[in-house]
C-alpha cells in the first residue's frame, strides 16, 4: 500500500495524517509484510521496555561471587542457577552434560638460571578493594590450557608476537629458536598461534607475557586505581589449536557424550606439543632484561623500561609444567520457547557462562543481557505473544578452554541443526561504547535495520547511527557512501564458530564496546567490583544489548520471510575476491622484487657489517591463477541477488501465503550451508565454510575465502588452484539457491500482490 | 670521439684495445671534455690516495681536548690551530672575526612545586671512562640558547612534540596551555619550533626533554656501556627563531662587524619570548608522572615506565632562567687556493668548528675530513696541480647557536659572493654508514657521478651504489627505475642555509651516516672517547667523506663547463608542483569532510562522554587556485633543460673555447640566484629561494616551493595565489637562463665539434 501511495503522487504532507497502519514513513522491517510489521512493532515496543539494568547488576553479582570455570563447584552452581532463572521465566529448560578433557595445573615453575637467578612469582596478588580476588583456593592458577607437560632448561629468545613474519625477521638476524624457549608478547595474533609457530620452528617451550604498553600502565592507571592490568596480572587462556578444530580434543567432530569414542591424548593433534606459560610483566621484565644479542626492531619494543633485545646471549630459563589431564563434566543450559506454527525451525541465541576466574566482564556481562531477554520474552508470552518459530537460548559451559560446550552441542546435534537451524545469535560479554556485529553477510541489511530501532543510552541516537558516526569520524568513507554499514566477517574466539563454520547456520555475533578499555582480561581482577567501577557501570549498555539481541530473535522468529538479503553478500564476496586477486599480484610482485634485489646485490650492499642481516631467500616466481570460475560465479550471484531483491520488493504489500513463503524460507535457511565445502578446508576438515574461517596462523583473526587466501599466503600455488575450484562451486551453489529462492518468491508475491 | 665511434658502429669488443684517451667505457665526467677528463682523473687518483685516517683521528683528539663552544678559550685555540693547519698545507689563510650576541646561563632552576616537590638536577654527571667529561669549569651548562630570561610558576601541560597539530589535539580535549609551562619531547620538529608554538598558544615557559624511546635505553645500551643517551644526558641547542632568520639576532641581513648597526635586543624578533630549558629523562620523569588529566593519545607516549598524561591537574612547576647576554667574538677560519685562470670564481667548502661541549661527532668528525682534503689539495699543488677557479675552505664558528659564523660571513660578502660564488659544499660531522646528499637539484647528476667514483670501505662498492641499494631494500622504487638517485632538498640546520637560501649559491650538503646511532648529540658525552668507540672508529668514513668532498671541489674547480644538469631540476620541480596541487586537493577534501561530518553530527554521536572530544571547527571551503602559471613555467623549463642537455651531448668531443664556455658558465652559476624571490618569503624576507626553505613550523625540515606550500598549509588562499605568481616568475627566470645557456652552448660546441 505504501508503494502504491507513492506511485499515485500524493503529497508527502498528506501521508502524515493517514492511519498508522499505512504510514509510509515506518522504517522497513525485513521479512515482514506491512500488516505483520505493525503487529511486530507493537510487541517489540513492549519488549524493549522490560530489560532492567538493576536486575542485570544483581545477576552479575550473583554469578561472579566465586570462581566459575569449567569443572568448578561454583560453575555448576551458576549453570543450575541460570537454568532455574529460565524456568522461572517460563522456558522449557534443561542442562545438557558432556564430558571433556580439561587439564589444570599441578606444577608450575619458571626460573631464570643464567646469567642471574630469578624465580617467577606466577601469582596474582590480592589487591585491597575487591571482595572476590582473595578466593585463592577456588581460583585456577595462571596457566595456558592444553599446554604440554614439560621440564625444559634452555636459552631464551624474544620473538615479538611470535607470528611467522617475526621468525623471518629473526632468521635474517641469524637467530634460531631451535632448542630454545621463546618469550612472546600477547597481541598480534591469538595466543595459541605463538606456541604453535614456536614449535614449528623447533622451540622447546614458550612464555607469553602481557606488555604494559598494550594493556598495562602504558594505557592508563592500573587496577585498582584504574582499569588496566597491574604488574602481576596475567592473561590466562587456551592454547589448544582451535584453528584446526575446537572443542574436546579427544572427540573431534562428535559430541563428547559418555558413549563417544575418544582419541588417545597423544593422538589429539590440537594439544600443544611444548610447555607454554602466560606470565605477568613483573615476571617478564627480569627475563627480557637478561637477554643480550641484537636490539629488537623498533616495532618489537614494548613499554618496559629496558632495551628490548632478541637474545639469547647467556640467558637461560627453566620451565617446568605438569597438568592434571582429567575428564571434566560440562553443563550447557538449554532453554526453549516452542514455536507456534514452525516449531521445527530453530532461532538460537547463546552466551557462555564459564569464566577463567570470577569472569564478570567475560562472560557474565553478556549473559545477564541474555537472561533479561529471556525474562522479557517470557513476559510477552504471558501477555499473549507467541513465536512462530522455536526459540532456543543457551548458556554454554567450557567456552574458555576451547568452545567446548557449544562445539560438543553442535557436533552432537549437527544433523538436526542443519535441518532446523534458522539463525544463531552469539554474544560473549558486553561493555560501554559502540555497537559491533559480525557474521553472515546475508544478514547485514537485517543488522542495519535492527540497530536503527534501539537507542544508544549515552547519545540518544540509534546505536546503528552511532556506530556509523564512529566509522565516519575514523575515516571510513563507506560510513556515508554505502547504504548499509558493513558487518565484520567472523573468525573465531567464541561460540559462534561451530554454528557458522561447522554447521553452516546463518549466524551473528554482536556486542557493545570501545569505551570500556582495561587490562583484566582472563585474570582474577575481572570481577564485579572492576566491572561496576570501570565498564558499563549502570548496565545501560546491558539493556541496549538485550534490546538489540531480543529484537533480532523476535524478528527472525516471527518473520514472514526470513530476513536475508543477498545483494550485500554478493558485494562482500566481490570485495573478498578483489582482495585475493590483489594478494596474488602483490605476492608475485614482492617475490619478483626480492629476486631482483638479490640479483642486484642490494641486500649485501645495504648491509651493516656490525649488525648483519641475512638476505631473504630467493623464491620461485608466482604463477598466474585462473580466477575466472570465481569471477563468473560471483557475477551470477550478483544477478540472482538482484532478481531476489526485485521480487522481495513486492512482499510488504503482497498477500503471499505462508505456505508459499515457507518454500522460500526453506531455501534461505540453507544460505550458509550450501557454502560449506565438502571435506572442509586444507589441513582442517572440521572448518567447512567457504567464506569464513579463523586464520591458520592468526587464530581468532578471520581469513575470508580462507582456502584460496591462505594457499596464496603460503605460496602453495597448486593448492590455490584447487581451492579456487571449491570456492567457485560453493558460490555457484549459493547463486543457484538464490535464483531458486527468487523464482519461488516471484511466484509467491506476483499472483497475490494488492492491485 | 667516443660518440663518433659508436655512430660508426664499431664492435664494442674492438673498443677495449683503443688507447685509454679514447676508451668509451670511461664513466662520464660532467662538465669535462674527454681530454680534460683524462687529466682530471689522473689528479683525482692522486688525490684519493692522500687522506689518512690516522691523521683524522689525531686531529679529532687535538680539537676535542677541551670544550670549544663559541666564545670559549679553547674554541679560539681550535680556530687558530685550524688556521695554522691550513697555512702548513700551503693555503692563504686568515681568521675573520665578527661580534655577535650569545647568551649563556647565569641562573637555571626547575622545580616541581605541586603535587609533590622535586628539584631537577640539570647536570650531566661524570661517567667513568671518558677523559674529557669532567671539564666542568669550561663546559656550557645544559640550556637552550636564546631562551628568554624568566621566572615563572605555572601548571604543567604535556604537548607531545609541541607542533601545531599537537595543539589541535589538546584543544579537542579541552586543554589550553594559556598561562602554563609546556613540556615537549625532542623530535617531530626542530627544537626551536616547540617554544615558538607554545608561545603562540599563550604558554609562559617551555621544557624540552629527550625521551628514552628516541635516543636512550629504548634504542640500545646507554653511554658508557653503549652509544645511547644516559638518563641524565641533555640535548643542548639553540631556540633562536632561525626559520625567520639565522645569524646574529641583532644584525639581520648584514655582517656583525664592529661598525654594523645593531638592533635593541627587545626588537630582535628571533629571540624566544618565553624561558625554555632542555632536560634529561631523569629530570622529566617526575614531572610527567605528576601530571593528571586525560591519558595521552597512543602516538604521544614515550618510553618512560609511566602513564603519559596531558595534565595539568595539580602539577605546577617553577622555572627560573637568567642569562648573560654578552657580545661575543666569533672566529671564522677562511683559507684559499687562488684559481689559475678564473680567480674570480669561488668554489667554497665549509664545516663548523664550534661544538656545544667537546663536540667530537658534531662538528669535528666533518672538520677532520675537510682538513685532510685541504692537506691533499696542498700536496697536489706541490706536485704541479692548479685549480682553474679559486678554492675557499672555511671552518665556521658559532654554528651551534645560530649558524652565526657562516651567516655573518655571507651577509658581509653577499654582493661579491653572488658575483663570484660557483658552488658551496657543506658538511657538519660524519659517521659510519651510507652516503647522503641534499642541495641544488641542478647538481643531482653531478652527485651521482662523483659518488660512483668513491669506494665504500665496508662493502667495497661505490658509495653511490651502496646508497642506491639502501633505498632499494627500503622500498624506494626509484632506486632501480630512475637514472639518478634523488638528492634531498635542503631545509636548515647547518651552514649551507645562508649560501643557498639567502645568497643563491649552488649548494650541496653531504655526509655519511645511518650506521652510527647514538644519543650523545649536544651533550658532554659527544667526546673523542665516544666517537672512537661507537661511530666511525677507524675513520674510514672520514676518508670516504674527504674523497667525495675533495672530488666535488676539484671537479667544480676545474670543469670546462660547470657541472649543472637541468633535467633533474625540472623533473624535481614538477614533482613538487604535483605535491602542492595535491595538497590543495586533499586540504579542500578534508575541509569538506569535516564540515559534512559536523553537519551530520558525527563527532557528537561518536563522542565518549567520559573522555569528551570537542569537534573540530567548521572551516571555509578551500577555493581552487590558478596553478596554470606554474604549470606553464614548469613545461617551459622542461623543454629548455632538454635543449641544454642536447647541446651538452656535444661537449665532450668538441673543441669549444674556454671563452665561449665562460659565457655559459656565467649563466650556470646564477642558476639558483635567479630563483631567489625579490623580497623573500612571507614573514621572512631573509629567506629568498623559491624552491627551498626551512619550514616555518618545522624548523630544520624543508618545505619545497615554500611560499605556495605554506600558504596552502595555513589555508591562506589569497597569499597562495600571490606566491604562485612569485614562484612562477622564479621558474620563468630559471627557464630563460637555461634557454640562453643552451643557445650559447649550442654555439660554442656546434662550430667546433670534431667532424
Amino acid at each position: 500500500m505504501a508503494t502504491l501511495l507513492r506511485s499515485l503522487g500524493l503529497p508527502v504532507l498528506l501521508l502524515a495524517v493517514l492511519p498508522a497502519a499505512t504510514r509510509v514513513d515506518d522504517p522497513p522491517m525485513r521479512g515482514f509484510t506491512t500488516a505483520s510489521a505493525r503487529i511486530e512493532r507493537e510487541w517489540e515496543a513492549k519488549f524493549k521496555a522490560i530489560p532492567a539494568p538493576a536486575r542485570m547488576r544483581e545477576a552479575m553479582r550473583r554469578m561472579t561471587l566465586r570462581p566459575h570455570h569449567l569443572g568448578s563447584p561454583f560453575g555448576k552452581e551458576v549453570a543450575e542457577w541460570v537454568r532455574d532463572q529460565f524456568i522461572s521465566y517460563g522456558w522449557d529448560t534443561k542442562i545438557e552434560r558432556f564430558d571433556v578433557l580439561f587439564p589444570t595445573p599441578k606444577v608450575r615453575v619458571l626460573e631464570l638460571v643464567s646469567p642471574t637467578k630469578f624465580t617467577a612469582k606466577l601469582d596474582e596478588p590480592v589487591l585491597a578493594d575487591d571482595p572476590t580476588m582473595n578466593q585463592k583456593a577456588e581460583q585456577l592458577p595462571t596457566y595456558n590450557a592444553y599446554s604440554a607437560d614439560g621440564d625444559v632448561t634452555a636459552p631464551l629468545v624474544y620473538v615479538n608476537y611470535g607470528v611467522p613474519a617475526d621468525y623471518e625477521q629473526l632468521e635474517r638476524r641469524g637467530i634460531s629458536v631451535k632448542g630454545a624457549i621463546v618469550i612472546a608478547r600477547y597481541g598480534g595474533s591469538w595466543r595459541g598461534i605463538k606456541p604453535k609457530v614456536a614449535y614449528e620452528h623447533g622451540a622447546v617451550g614458550a612464555l607469553i607475557y602481557s606488555d604494559p604498553r598494550d594493556d598495562g600502565f602504558g594505557e592508563g592507571d592500573v587496577y585498582p586505581a584504574g582499569p588496566y592490568r597491574p604488574k602481576d596480572g596475567v592473561q590466562r587462556g587456551s592454547v589448544l589449536d582451535m584453528p584446526t578444530y575446537p572443542g574436546d580434543p579427544l572427540t573431534p567432530g562428535v559430541g563428547a557424550t559418555p558413549a563417544a569414542k575418544r582419541l588417545d591424548r597423544k593422538d589429539a593433534i590440537t594439544i600443544m606439543k611444548i610447555p607454554v606459560l602466560p606470565i605477568s610483566y613483573a615476571d617478564a621484565q627480569p627475563l627480557l632484561a637478561a637477554l643480550s644479542g641484537p636490539v629488537a626492531p623498533p616495532a618489537w619494543r614494548g613499554g618496559l623500561p629496558i632495551t628490548y633485545r632478541l637474545g639469547p646471549g647467556s640467558a637461560r630459563v627453566h620451565l617446568k609444567l605438569e597438568f592434571d589431564w582429567k575428564q571434566t563434566p560440562l553443563y550447557n543450559v538449554i532453554a526453549q520457547l516452542k514455536g507456534s506454527t514452525n516449531p521445527d525451525e530453530w532461532v538460537m541465541r547463546g552466551n557462555h557462562h564459564d569464566g577463567w576466574v570470577n569472569g564478570a566482564e567475560d562472560p557474565i556481562s553478556g549473559l545477564v543481557a541474555e537472561l533479561e531477554e529471556a525474562r522479557a520474552l517470557g513476559e510477552l508470552v504471558k501477555q499473549g505473544w507467541r513465536p512462530k518459530r522455536t526459540i532456543i537460548y543457551a548458556a554454554w559451559d567450557g567456552e574458555e578452554p576451547s568452545l567446548l560446550g557449544s562445539t560438543e552441542w553442535v557436533e552432537e546435534h549437527v544433523t538436526e541443526l542443519r535441518q532446523k537451524g534458522v539463525f544463531y545469535l552469539n554474544t560473549d560479554g558486553n561493555g560501554r561504547g559502540f555497537f559491533g556485529a559480525g557474521g553472515s553477510h546475508a544478514l547485514e541489511r537485517f543488522v542495519n535495520e535492527v540497530t536503527g530501532d534501539v537507542i544508544d543510552p549515552e547519545t540518544k541516537v540509534a546505536v546503528g547511527k552511532r556506530r556509523r558516526s564512529v566509522e565516519d569520524v575514523g575515516g571510513n568513507e563507506e560510513a556515508h557512501t554505502r547504504k548499509d554499514l558493513r558487518i565484520d566477517a567472523l573468525g573465531s574466539g567464541s561460540d559462534f564458530t561451530p554454528f557458522l563454520q561447522h554447521a553452516g547456520v546463518p549466524t551473528l555475533n554482536i556486542g557493545f564496546g570501545g569505551e570500556d578499555g582495561g587490562g583484566i582480561y582472563h585474570s582474577i581482577y575481572d570481577s564485579f567490583a572492576w566491572y561496576t567501577r570501570f565498564s558499563d557501570t549502570s548496565f545501560v549498555y546491558g539493556k541496549a544489548l538485550a534490546q538489540v539481541a531480543g529484537l533480532m530473535v523476535m524478528r527472525v522468529a516471527n518473520a514472514d520471510l526470513l530476513p536475508a538479503e543477498f545483494g550485500n553478500l554478493s558485494e562482500t564476496s566481490k570485495k573478498y575476491l578483489k582482495e585475493i586477486t590483489t594478494l596474488r599480484e602483490t605476492t608475485a610482485k614482492e617475490i619478483d622484487e626480492i629476486n631482483r634485489q638479490l640479483a642486484d646485490g642490494a641486500f649485501a650492499h645495504a648491509d651493516d657489517p656490525q649488525h648483519p642481516l641475512q638476505p631473504p631467500k630467493a623464491q620461485a616466481a608466482a604463477p598466474h591463477l585462473n580466477f575466472a570460475p570465481l569471477l563468473n560465479a560471483s557475477d551470477e550471484l550478483e544477478k540472482n541477488a538482484a532478481r531476489f531483491e526485485k521480487a522481495y520488493g513486492s512482499l510488504a504489500t503482497s498477500a503471499a501465503t505462508a505456505a508459499a513463503l515457507a518454500q522460500v524460507n526453506a531455501l534461505i535457511r540453507q544460505g550458509d550451508q550450501v557454502m560449506l565445502i565438502p571435506g572442509g578446508l586444507p589441513k582442517r576438515p572440521w572448518y567447512q565454510h567457504a567464506l569464513y574461517a579463523p586464520g591458520y596462523y592468526t587464530g581468532y583473526g578471520v581469513k575470508t575465502m580462507p582456502g584460496v587466501r591462505e594457499a596464496i599466503e603460503q605460496k602453495e600455488w597448486k593448492l590455490a588452484e584447487e581451492q579456487i575450484g571449491k570456492l567457485a562451486a560453493a558460490l555457484e551453489r549459493e547463486s543457484a539457491l538464490v535464483a531458486k529462492a527468487a523464482q519461488l518468491l516471484e511466484a509467491a508475491t506476483a499472483a497475490s500482490a494488492v492491485p
